[in-house]
């Protein structure tokens, strides 16, 4: 049986008919509080992850394994496809929710999952447990339908229950366990579509370098009658510098920052610009009055596809009511990056050092400090395994599947960086879904076409998804 | 009797041979403790008050008055010269000091005066009682010198008690007594000269314009990697406005902020070049590394010549450990801006206004909120009055005397403004006397120099101090 109709419908009948069986075992893994930044429901989290291991088992993984770390344990489970020549595909997601109280305006309990106008309610609905689900009702629909025992590739998941407290064990868990979770292709199933008409494939998340500058001008806060306009100020230099990241096309002016940046190609910027982007709307939720950023690029551009320059705090001298002529002993700066595929978290802290030491006036000492930085990822548009996402996605939604990419930075750099397998979105929540906040839903349909999109996916990276 | 050496020699054995009983009414004086910052010193601050009314009426001032305010009373005196011509100059003062503590560090208790190796050590010594009190010995040995039975001026005393707590009702006070007040010369003696070997005249203080800028971006805090590069900032654009005060000459950048501006003289630049200015030990004072200011300028001529801007505090974002990956949702900047002779605060505080629009882009709100600002005082050098308090120092002193000018801003610009007259001050108060320092002194010798100048300086005054 090949990428018929007839696989196609007969996938489609294979997810609807186990909806109901689906929905109740979802149902059950979302009432399980498995909020992993609250220590007190650190049981939950761990009952959570023998959930997810009992389940993966009962689905036919013939390996299934909780992978504890300092903090929450993860779930790892593998099926050889018995095929020597088959491609190894690991999918990414992770089984812990963030934290969801009934007074902060949930209308039922996060925690009683609720099904109402074909949305199933409950924290993790979306975010992610319902995303990963999927994945084993869409193994057993390839299973069925292609009468196969195993899948059409090497399977492997590793589902992580620190996801929700930024994943600090994340990385050294992946390099502890490199081997066994080796790959050629990752699938990460933790993000969105564009909508629910409008269906996407993400291609990238960008990087991110964050850091903090700390001035140093007179050894106390002194009087600006007697001594200002005459001594370097630190505040004055904090701003310098801050303003000194953009120029007046609102591009980034630090020397070599651009180095190595992959443009987006013709291609996709014709594809971003099908999608039905309304920017009024977009204002909205960025609480915003006005778009504002690189000349030449549109907004989606400027978020997705090129690198940026942020002040996220700035603070030096008098801060309370009325005013206090002074010169401030000190001024700090923090400062993060977004980075695109070609750009290295290295070179770009580099460039910041140097354009630092350059700007900032004698009198004045400084440090940077950097942390935890993530680099960015990017597939190609034509890569055989994105197009066999494209064609999954194609059968089960029977419509154009357009491109987005994520502004954002996240683990996923960690899978691709350790791993050095290309990253690949796989998701069908949508910006309504709530992801954070209160009433998080899933829209059932997306759920299903989520299922049907994996049952497809196996069959098309095992034909056309070797590079 | 003119104003020769013999004359010199006689002002200087008046005022020896009353020295010990002038430092007895010092000290009795210096013992009040008339701290205007402690509500709880409220009644002490008054009997200060009444102990100047007191010494001024032993003087042989006919008119001596309580002038009260909402806060702490002004002393007012009155002596009429008698001829009808006279000049009439003010002498500007104040009876409330700063508070001490012995804890702060304080040798000796700061309100029991101590006389140890020609210096009198006590709260107020230098700040300002010890030059008030120099006057009623100086005008007891003008009168002696002279056989003058009244001075050769109008003299006039207004002592306030409130500088200490930023003079919040002084220009009201002054405003409802103008009438009274009205003068052709105000003396300032709240000041301070180079320094002991190098005796100078100031010639006038800066101006201050204050204000904070408040700026609205988001209408939240926002995800940096959802929307940053595509909205404003506010946080940037606090920066880049605070940045852009001055250019890279580190002029101020504000359009029209230097209109009217009136430039120092070359004379006068001339006589500030012969001060023994020592930068290393003023960049010690100022705990600072590095001159930095306004291309052209010295340091002496930017701190008192020159106006310039301030960042007194900025704030905007996340300021505690670590990163926030966002776009703040408001930022603020407080500046401070000190003006010469020739600016107006009014044109001043519109040009900022102007500056701040144009340079504020779409999407950003802003406000600007001004308080309290003041006016810049300044006396050429060849004022006839100026030249007077010149020649007085002079004869008391028998050196050069040279000139300052002072950076800071203060009370002595709303004699200025609301009088209509000249402000001179005469000060003879040394940087190492630790105004609101523990210990503070005065050196006695200079006292006595005060009081010399103070018997000379109404006889020059009245022949030759008149415009």
């Amino acid at each position: 049986m090949s990428n018929t109709p007839d696989t196609d419908n007969a996938v489609r009948a294979f997810a609807d008919g186990h909806r109901a069986a689906f929905l109740a075992e979802l149902s059950e893994w979302l009432r399980i509080p498995s909020v992993s930044a609250d220590p007190a429901r650190a049981e939950d989290v761990r009952r959570g992850a023998r959930w997810l291991r009992d389940h993966l088992a009962a689905t036919g993984f013939p390996v299934t394994e909780i992978w504890d770390t300092p903090g929450a344990p993860a779930v790892f489970a593998e099926w050889p496809s018995g095929d020597p020549d088959a491609l190894t595909v690991l999918v990414y997601g992770h089984h812990d929710v963030q934290p969801a109280d009934r007074a902060d305006g949930w209308r039922t309990d996060p925690f009683e999952p609720v099904i109402e106008d074909g949305r199933l309610y409950a924290r993790g609905a979306a975010d992610d447990k319902g995303q990963v689900l999927f994945h084993t009702l869409g193994i057993r629909a390839h299973l069925a339908v292609t009468g196969r025992s195993a899948p059409a590739v090497n399977l492997k998941l590793l589902i992580e229950g620190e996801e929700e407290s930024g994943s600090p064990h994340f990385p050294e868990l992946v390099r502890a366990h490199a081997e066994r979770l080796g790959c050629d292709t990752v699938i990460v199933s933790d993000t969105g579509m564009w909508s629910e008409d409008t269906p996407t494939v993400c291609t990238g998340m960008r990087g991110l370098v964050e850091c903090q500058i700390d001035l140093h001008g007179p050894g106390q806060d002194i009087h600006s009658g007697s001594f200002g306009g005459a001594v370097p100020n630190p505040a004055t230099e904090a701003a310098r510098l801050a303003a000194a990241l953009h120029d007046d096309d609102r591009k980034v002016a630090i020397p070599g920052f651009y180095d190595g940046v992959v443009e987006p190609t013709d291609h996709e910027r014709e594809l971003f610009a099908e999608l039905p982007f309304d920017e009024a709307g977009w204002l909205r939720t960025a609480h915003s009055r006005a778009a504002l950023g690189e000349a030449g690029y549109s907004t989606l551009e400027r978020i997705w596809a090129r690198p940026t320059a942020e002040v996220n705090g700035i603070a030096g001298g008098y801060q309370g009511p009325g005013g206090k002529t002074i010169v401030p002993s000190a001024a700090q700066l923090k400062l993060s990056f977004r980075l695109v595929a070609g750009q290295e978290v290295e070179k770009v802290q580099s460039a910041v050092r140097d354009w630092a030491a350059a700007l900032i006036p004698a009198g004045i000492h400084h440090e940077i400090t950097y942390w935890g930085a993530t680099r960015p990822c990017l597939t190609p548009l034509d890569h055989p395994a994105l197009q066999s996402v494209v064609r999954a996605m194609g059968r089960a939604f029977g419509q154009k599947i357009l491109f987005t990419r994520e502004g954002g930075s996240g683990p996923a750099a960690d899978l691709q960086d350790i791993l050095g397998a290309p990253v690949l979105f796989l998701g069908i929540s949508v910006p309504s879904d709530g992801w954070h906040a209160p009433n998080e839903k899933v829209e059932l349909g997306l759920l299903m076409k989520g299922a049907e999109t994996a049952a497809h996916l196996w069959a098309e990276l095992a034909e056309k998804g070797r590079e």
